[in-house]
């Protein structure tokens, strides 16, 4: 029935979002300035200093929306044409939100290295791109070699996702009282987001982080762990604790899934520490439902759904993130910003609940913190 | 004085345009329909068959301005930041008299097989290309590279400019009583534009046409004529003759000068045949002042600027033909399409005058008769 819905709206629209000029051109005039021969003047100004772009044209104020459609939510590799919905929702979600025009960039091509020349060969145009969908472990080396651009380049699905969890954490340890950095905490996913956000919560200083796959835990020295997943062992699970997803859960505070549905039971959440926070992501089906989980003593459930109470969802960052980022001239995102993004994202919600410990996308206050925070 | 006043205006902006959503997400129902989770309903339609993608996206109404910058008129290799100003103006101009939502994509990269590469490989977004600024003969092989992606692809310095060169002829041979098919016509520039008028002329069934470049009349086996100007020479003066750009014009009808600043003479134009027609479109210096071309005996002169009658513009042509291309799903870009398109923009004037061969720009029936002649 919904989908019904979905298609209807989506087919009457036609693109849910047009190029609107901020001028007509009304007369022979209008058109000297703004096109032949008045527009010379600030071609030639930024053809003297580049940097000058900025002022005369869209770039200031414009983020790319890139795809490959290789791993989107829910759907998988669809590639670059289906993928154009959900980019376009981004889009609209950018301006609505963060004020920030963003235009989607779908490409044909899942070639890491023709990904990264596109984006460095495109960026001209725009202040920012923030990749998105893009399958692991493509996503991190397309990441890491658009880093030196001169214009910040965030994989949404790791960033953004990192910083509303680790906002969702911060303020769900105020409502269980207990220490951020002392958590034990088990992340379920080692793709684009589960190795996102072990980084982010490293760099808050969470040391005791267990990652599961499914094979269980990561280990250094798991056979089968090369490259990023093979550096993510290292940094996380010190004591190299061997084992399954069950038994990881025992004596663990939080548990935050990121990939597969229904696979926490009562049992596992009953074997954890007192007052267990429960993060349970897969979309649309959670790692459990939030009544059985509560039924197994959680204190806190969030999940990506927007049905539920604490929704995470990247919407809550990237607009905001976008918005401070080109304001404030950010040329590359450093953990340091997105640890303060993770905190403006929190402190949005004055008084946190369990049922209340990240802010309504609505909340007008939610860009303008994120976007204070960025630079 | 303009120059200050278009600069100002310019950093006023910050831009030309907006993305503006159609819809605004106001609830957590719109979020559902237009983002997580109802958009994969047309997402998941479109990997079904992804000629869907036209109806449910932006795509079946938005166009590339795609340039590298390295032939911007009147400023020459700019590159792809400073012209972003134009191509801002150009998306501009797409919206206002086309109705088409038009990007501009500058690429850092001058290379014609990473140009041809990306165009390729960011086709899923767009309805159709408009290639912009691109320098001879790179613009060639690029566009002929791009003609079976799928989508209609037209170098707009090229193509465009013929369209309104040819309207502007039909026209002018109303108003001085000659036959158009045996008009004598002599062509100053053998680069993008000089190409496309030859090629669309002979097209028409013109049959007698010298080009010239620097180095005057171009004729088949002329040493340092490779490439597309062999083919060029082939194709044009089949009695090959040789000479001067003064040579050329004895007897000639029509002069279309598409390249340098005051280059003909009063004494050229008087060698013409009894009533010439002068399309002196070097900008912002045309070839001749138009009132010397008048005291020398023209009976017609056009030429690119806006401050003289008969304007030559491209903007006659490009925003009704995307209009039209989209809404006709037309592919590929034929001969016979950039004909009907001439004669859609010939005959918007009513009453042709020497002083009115072409239409306003701000004529409200072009660009409906120019989409009309696109199928």
């Amino acid at each position: 029935m919904s989908d019904k819905k979905a298609i209807r709206l989506h087919k009457k629209l036609r693109g849910k979002f047009d190029i609107k000029p901020k001028v007509h051109i009304r007369s022979k005039e209008d058109l000297t300035l703004l096109y032949t021969p008045g527009v010379a003047a600030p071609c030639v100004e930024i053809n003297k200093d580049v940097k000058r772009v900025n002022d005369y044209t869209i770039k200031g104020n414009t983020v790319a929306i890139l795809t490959d459609g290789s791993a989107v939510l829910g759907l998988g590799n669809i590639g670059a044409a289906a993928s154009l919905p959900i980019m376009e929702g981004k889009a609209v979600l950018m301006k609505q939100f963060g004020d920030v025009n963003a235009f989607p960039i779908c490409l044909k091509t899942q070639k890491t290295d023709e990904i990264v020349q596109i984006a460095k060969n495109i960026a001209p145009v725009f202040g920012g791109i923030s990749l998105e969908d893009i399958s692991a472990p493509r996503c991190f080396e397309i990441e890491e070699k658009l880093q030196n651009i001169g214009i910040p380049v965030m994989h949404d699905d790791q960033h953004a996702t990192a910083m509303v969890v680790l906002a969702g954490l911060i303020n769900a340890t105020k409502v269980v009282n207990k220490n951020l950095k002392k958590l034990k905490v088990v992340i379920n996913g080692a793709g684009a987001a589960g190795t996102a956000i072990a980084y982010l919560l490293l760099e808050e200083g969470i040391k005791d982080i267990l990652v599961c796959d499914s094979k269980g835990i990561i280990y250094e020295g798991r056979r089968g762990a090369y490259g990023y997943k093979k550096k993510l062992a290292k940094k996380t699970n010190r004591l190299k604790r061997k084992g399954t997803l069950a038994s990881a859960f025992k004596k663990a505070d939080v548990f935050i899934g990121v990939s597969v549905a229904n696979v926490v039971t009562e049992k596992m959440i009953k074997s954890m520490n007192d007052e267990p926070i429960i993060f349970a992501l897969a979309n649309p089906v959670p790692e459990i439902m939030p009544d059985k989980a509560y039924k197994a003593g959680a204190a806190i459930v969030a999940t990506g759904r927007s049905d539920f109470p604490n929704q995470v969802n990247n919407v809550l960052a990237f607009p905001g993130f976008f918005k401070g980022a080109l304001k404030h001239g950010v040329t590359k995102i450093t953990s340091q910003i997105k640890l303060n993004a993770a905190y403006a994202i929190a402190k949005t919600v004055k008084s946190p609940t369990a049922d209340k410990i990240l802010p309504s996308i609505f909340d007008k206050n939610l860009a303008i913190n994120v976007s204070k925070a960025i630079k």
